[in-house]
């Protein structure tokens, strides 16, 4: 049975990821951002969505980058408390013991922790409400080699421990149900 | 070590929601997708990508309606082959013995089992490349009334067991690590 629920932003599970930002050491800064996701595949184009008045909003809107940095189980608390706390108040990386690590194009940081940094420029800022939409281009990607099986080059992103967001909590992922078109294999895994 | 990898779309852990569209019995579809989420909370509003040639883009470009409906453990095949197959080819709600339920102010049906069904209105078509996104706002929201506590009236969504994909594979919750805000609260749970 359904029941009316008052219209709200019920989508789950999403990525918690912290999303860095700044151009010099002096303005670093980090934001967690569920509001996230994958716009666009070829060209690869993704979004951020920030209320106007985080720190960060006005970072990434003067200097139009920002890194996407994926976060996984072992950095959960650090992941909740750069979303709770400003960086008004606060140097995040240094409280956070996170290291700032040079990108390949853009000067905002990478988070060194991080198993995966995606390397954004901003090509529009949609403003709709509570939120500004940040609409990016991906312009360079950051993988932890560790993560890379060497004998078939493929990135193993989910044995990074991935942070899922759902509803308030932050989970890890649980059992593998299955791979990108197994209800149409012709054989079982 | 950080190593360069080509650009490109990499933001995981991401919901698998299944998209009803159509605006009669005879068109009703469903098409799985990933590239979706939260892009404002208030006013509520999201957005589904979708390619141009799958059989529910054109459906939800002239309808101007859709609906997310949120995916679980036990809807994991369904949803896996809602996403591989072609709506030009099956009736995919027959196929897959899933049930077209009435929504409150779209046309386009929610799928009854589902636990969450959010209707969506299409405020903007953004054509990006290989993928078009069609921004939304929440219109309307269906509870599955089992999941609403009765005390507090809190709807439990992550008792439903929400599937989560990430890097081509699908996923359910695992342990939970916190609530949002555990990093600075004064009283451990």
């Amino acid at each position: 049975m359904k029941v009316p629920f008052k219209p709200g932003t019920l989508i789950y599970p999403l990525p918690a990821i912290m999303v860095s930002c700044g151009n010099s050491p002096e303005n670093y800064n980090i934001i967690t951002v569920a509001w996230t996701g994958t716009i666009c595949s070829d060209p690869a184009m993704c979004y951020v969505s920030i209320r106007k008045e985080r720190h960060s909003h006005d970072l990434i809107k003067e200097t139009g980058e920002f890194v996407i940095n994926i976060t996984t189980e072992a950095l959960a608390k650090a992941t909740d408390w750069c979303g709770v706390r400003s960086g008004r108040d606060y140097n995040k990386f240094k409280e956070m013991h996170l290291t700032p690590q040079q990108g390949q194009v853009v000067k905002a940081p990478l988070i060194a922790e991080s198993p995966l940094n995606i390397e954004c420029k901003v090509v529009e800022i949609k403003e709709l409400g509570s939120h500004d939409m940040f609409i990016a281009e991906v312009v360079a990607v950051n993988a932890e080699e560790k993560l890379i099986d060497k004998s078939t080059g493929a990135f193993q992103l989910n044995h990074a421990k991935p942070l899922a967001y759902s509803h308030g909590k932050y989970y890890g992922l649980g059992e593998k149900l299955g791979s990108f078109g197994f209800s149409v294999a012709k054989r079982k895994k």
